[in-house]
């Protein structure tokens, strides 16, 4: 059985939010949109359903990153979700200096869009608000348009790496 | 190979919002809290981590949840992410019409909120933002003192049903 570390005061180390969140574990998406006549795009695991009715969707990014600089002024991006084969495209959309578009298939929607032929599953989504929290910002968007793909079976991430989905618990 | 079902001109139905977050896999997690002398929780999989300094973790809460009237008025609160053999308490704190602390073990924290003790990880958090997002709340909160057990292996919700963490891709 694992062990517990008691933390009886008060305190949560840094240490603890990062073993925290290295244990929970998440569905990958890549974000993409436009900065100008450039393709932005960047590996999220913090995609999360807010509501149904209307439909909201939510994610995180942070303010000092790149990708911010062109989620602060657009008005629509388009979130593709990985399956269990494209563990390829969750790490080229997290490493830096390099051209991220450069070997993926790509095309713009017709509303501007970059589109990566690669994922099945996306949809292009308006934003609808971004609210700052800590050193972050959460970023809500409708989805407007899209494509689901039957028996979608989606990658993992948790542990600081990728994973298959595992049995279904009875 | 999954059947792709284009959707070429704007819309996206409910159904495929629905099928959508259906395919999409989440952590899962339990939060607890104290309307006034009665204990409420709920099972939650829309917990993420949204800012590392300082930290801010955030979930959604519809609101029209009966939760949500105990959620908007607390300044502290308790998420407990579920491991691989407590699907028992996920499907439990989602289930409507019971006493859900009945058959658990809990206490309160010297601060007042009620503490599964079946779940070795878990935060304590103060509330610091409720931030509506269509028909659901946006939570923010900062964790304040915790646990986290070593070697934590979590559940994972996904396909309305529960899942283990499965191989790791290499």
């Amino acid at each position: 059985m694992a062990t517990v570390t008691p933390q009886a005061s008060g305190g949560f180390s840094d240490e603890q939010f990062k073993a925290l969140f290295r244990f929970h574990p998440a569905g990958v998406a890549i974000i993409t949109l436009m900065q100008g006549q450039t393709p932005v795009g960047f590996t999220a695991t913090s995609v999360i359903s807010v509501s149904a009715a209307p439909a909201v969707i939510a994610f995180s990014v942070q303010a000092t990153s790149s990708s911010w600089v062109a989620l602060a002024s657009t008005d629509s991006l388009i979130i593709h979700f990985l399956s269990e084969d494209q563990q390829h495209l969750a790490t080229r959309f997290a490493t830096s200096g390099i051209n991220r578009f450069a070997d993926v298939q790509w095309v713009c929607l017709p509303t501007g869009e970059p589109l990566l032929l690669e994922a099945g599953t996306w949809t292009r989504c308006t934003v609808r608000d971004r609210h700052q929290a800590g050193g972050s910002f959460l970023v809500q968007v409708s989805p407007e348009q899209g494509c689901v793909q039957d028996l979608f079976v989606p990658i993992i991430y948790q542990g600081r790496g990728f994973h298959k989905l595992g049995a279904r618990v009875p």
